[in-house]
């Protein structure tokens, strides 16, 4: 691969704009982790990038779990005693806890108030709740809103339906010159919340109708599906499959402000975990490494020990740490195209960086080769300092990667001293063997 | 073995006033390495647990030693010339050197002052001293006493006996579930000293005492030896037996104020020594690490290179480190019924922990199991993450230990987890091989 | 080997006045990579140490490299326009730039200042410049004098040749008891400076002088070579023995002020690097140690992968952070006897420390051994913790250096405290696989 087929886009600054305006697209509709608002989304997506959609029907055993009931919901309300619609779903979907069962009742104040979610701390913004796997309904509200409620009977409607359907997610494979894969994994089961995980959705569209347009050597399969169960359906249903995924990330909260933080796969050291700890380690700009742990997203799944895939995820501040989360408060003005733009940048390169991981073998390995003689001192982009180290750890044992980690040079200066010194005859590239084993 | 089970007492202060009281017993009694003071020792241990005692002839060899002449002592004193007792044998078994052999002889003060011992920078105190292996005699005094003695003639007896005899030593073999042994080991030959070593032969009585009473999967063994010339005779005796020790303290000075000092086995990496460490961790006071070093108490037979046994050492100050070592200050006022009580209380936990540390394989590997279904989020004692962590980390290959030093956890949180897993039907236990080898 | 046949010698501070002295007699010399100059350093060298003196053709194919033609210069000089000689190679042989072809020419200043190199930054000091494998000529010159200098024509000669002949190197080998070697490399190359590299010259000859008169382990070579291209043609021509350099020193910038530097082989953890770093980290100066780049002096070479030997380099003050580098002011006087005398110690204790590095097995491996009864504690130089380390320690798998390091104890201490017990009967040699393989 050349360096002009890289995957990080010319103009980074427009691709944030661009995942901007898809997920301000996205957001006014209701999602779940299964329904027509699943469906719609992925039609939107299907403007950009050739999804295929799978539908899993309900009832399905996928491991462990059992895909639930299909949810879907035309309108909810309250109504005060004066017939005053005080809450209203058409307004905001995030009124409706997620899975409420149909309701039609009237109730007194006492009664409404055990189905009412807000958040005393933060007065005005309303909560995301659900239900999923539990038969109940409510309504969130600000809590500003819900101190004025007076005494009297409320009219309350959720007209949902819980029916036999199926689970929907959308998958998008492009094929490679290797079988071998990297996953992109972004759940899109929120309804109007932007970063968790509207930013994931639009972010991860973006990258796969870039790469579309791209050779690359490994193979990529995208993942648009509810979270955890979702993760679950396809590794149930891709089990065989699932060896052949080489590198993979989650991809979710990169829009707010914060710095990028990656969460190691559980391997710890997986390729994907050193390309990510390199890319962000020469940014010359903050962010965090944190070692895996069994809570978070969908790499709870990807990492769980009978998979135990080389998987990692990729955030901005991480879910726990904005209060914004899971919130009205998490709206399009929480996420900044800049933001966006970084996180695509970021991911593009690491993406960029096992693409380009090769390993070299030089054909002058006892004593340095006169570089003098063949003009490299002064080959376009090749510095000294790195042709010398890629000459001195091309034994065949080192990849690109690991002559970056140990010479501390960037990878990129790496790889272009490599290939200057491939082009003079002095490296031939050796095959090598991926992080999901076999050929590359 | 159940929680109920466990080693740790309900009302750790009353441990440490039942040692405080026990260690008062003992502390008046002249021990040495050799002789009756040892047996009496003994005797009284036997009061609360059934201890048996050893006798190796003198003259034995053991490895590269020799078991002494067993010494024995009625009275010795120092008259001035006034025919007044200035130096009492009764007063404080102290006064007399370790080992002296019988005097009895008129001495001017220049003569007797060659076998006097005293402490300047501590003028108050009197100290210890020893002549094993090295025929000779002496009397240890105050320094202020020392400076207050005149010209004259001074009447010197030491009544004491070193004859062919035995090395009295205790052994207490409380048999588990598995051959495999913990070793407990304290040295019991020092006179009228509270902290080294009576705190260490008080905590192991009451420790085995209460061991006695439960339930354990390991073998434990305590001994009351004397220090060096004891452990070597242990180990030549039991040399076959030694391999069965899978993990092994020697404990000593347990009862002064300072933090507590853990010393590594010379494996460095030990069950026992992540045991000790992981204890002292978590529990929120100041505490030490030492590497092993091949100096100190008797842990230096143990951890030789012929027996290399993961035995650690578990002290409070290290003695190089108090002043009042091998002096009249360390007396029972030195030590502290609730320093006692901490030490018994971490010792518990650190076995304890080595009887719980089992290997669990998960029955549902890939992906989560949904706990929510099966209750498992609110079941009495296991958090969320723990259970999160245990079910990612037991594929087979992971203790609880494992499990407790990747998640940061404290080891009862992770415990509780696995149990309510295993009651789940989700994790099942797997033989583990003991760090001595062999099936546990 | 006894302590008395140590390579360290009595006198250090004589050794540095020697050295100095060898470096003063060096120095007038016009050296380059090949030529007379070299041939008469070689001989000077010859009257301390009996070299041999090796001679590659012009045109020898070594490696990727080829043997150039022999240089070799009579006179050179500027006169202005008065007829009156201003740069005057018989003044500084610094002022022609190395390997400068022939040439004898009038010229205007305009064209003159093409051929002209000074440092603006450091006026009165005269740069070192070379046109290895480029034909060119050229002078150096204060910049203080190249800004006087006037309009006109000037008179310009470089009475040089460059023609077919041969390079040069001197050579010496010391036997030892083993074939496996100890290689010591220093550049010899350089003209009228003192710094880079007369003092690794000066100090590799004193050294071989000092070691020829002791019996010695390891055999030992010294290699006199003109840099990269002198490495090069030494491993073409001896490819076959290199695997026999069980370690190596590149000596260089050792007579500077500076502190020690030691720059690790690409090995990181061969002997070599372990040895220095133990003298230089027990030395209680401040040092250096660097990891193994592959830039720098002809650790390049003897480092390169298809060698990858065990050769590190011992510097002071590392060449890129010191102006005087490559000018006229790394002169005679920017060294010291003081620093040249520390370097040598320093070799000297790195070598001893390899020599003396042996493998012992206690044969009272079980339990401590009674050093008492063998009067070890009082043994002179031994002290008891180092006796105690190296019994626990020697069981067949630590040497000595290993003992150290794990000890904190100076390499010396364990070395005596072992012979000690040697002497004892407790403790055996065993073989010893080197660095390089095969026994030692």
């Amino acid at each position: 691969m050349s360096i002009e087929d890289r995957i990080r886009p010319g103009d980074a600054t427009g691709i944030g704009l661009e995942i901007h305006r898809l997920m301000g697209e996205l957001f006014p509709i209701c999602r779940s982790i299964t329904g027509d608002g699943f469906r719609r989304t992925l039609d939107i997506l299907r403007r950009h990038i050739p999804l295929d959609v799978r539908e899993v029907p309900t009832g399905t055993r996928v491991f462990d779990w059992t895909v639930p009931k299909e949810w879907n919901i035309r309108d909810a309300y309250i109504k005060d005693s004066k017939g005053e619609k005080i809450v209203d779903f058409r307004a905001s979907n995030l009124h409706v806890v997620s899975y409420s069962r149909p309701v039609r009742a009237i109730l007194p104040l006492a009664e409404l108030k055990k189905h009412l979610h807000s958040l005393p701390e933060h007065p005005d913004w309303v909560p995301y709740k659900t239900t999923y796997y539990k038969d109940d309904w409510g309504f969130c509200l600000s809590h500003r809103q819900f101190l004025t409620l007076e005494e009297g009977d409320y009219d309350v409607l959720i007209d949902s339906t819980l029916e036999d359907g199926s689970l929907t997610f959308g998958e998008l494979y492009l094929p490679g010159e290797t079988e071998k894969e990297i996953l992109i994994s972004a759940h899109a089961c929120h309804p109007s919340l932007a970063n968790d995980n509207l930013s994931g959705v639009g972010l991860a569209t973006m990258l796969a109708k870039h790469l579309g347009t791209r050779q690359h050597r490994y193979s990529y399969r995208f993942l648009f599906i509810p979270g955890t169960i979702g993760a679950i359906a396809w590794l149930s249903l891709n089990e065989s499959r699932a060896g052949r995924i080489a590198a993979g990330l989650v991809v979710s909260g990169v829009g707010d402000r914060g710095e990028i933080t990656y969460k190691r796969s559980r391997r710890g050291l997986a390729e994907i975990d050193r390309a990510a700890a390199h890319v962000l380690g020469h940014s010359g700009r903050p962010y965090r490494l944190l070692d895996f742990h069994p809570y978070g997203y969908d790499e709870r799944q990807y990492c769980s020990p009978g998979f135990d895939l080389p998987v990692g995820r990729f955030s901005r501040t991480p879910c726990a740490e904005y209060p914004e989360y899971h919130t009205s408060a998490d709206n399009m003005a929480f996420v900044s195209a800049v933001s966006l733009a970084d996180s695509f940048e970021k991911i593009a390169a690491i993406l960029d960086l096992i693409e380009e991981n090769r390993v070299y073998q030089s054909l002058n390995q006892k004593c340095e080769p006169q570089l003098g003689k063949r003009g490299l001192y002064s080959s376009a982009g090749a510095n000294e300092i790195a042709l010398l180290w890629v000459m001195n750890l091309s034994d065949g044992g080192h990849s690109l990667l690991d002559i970056a980690e140990r010479s501390g040079l960037p990878f990129a200066a790496v790889r272009e001293a490599a290939e200057a010194l491939a082009r003079a005859g002095l490296l031939v590239e050796r095959p090598r063997t991926s992080e999901a084993g076999g050929p590359l």
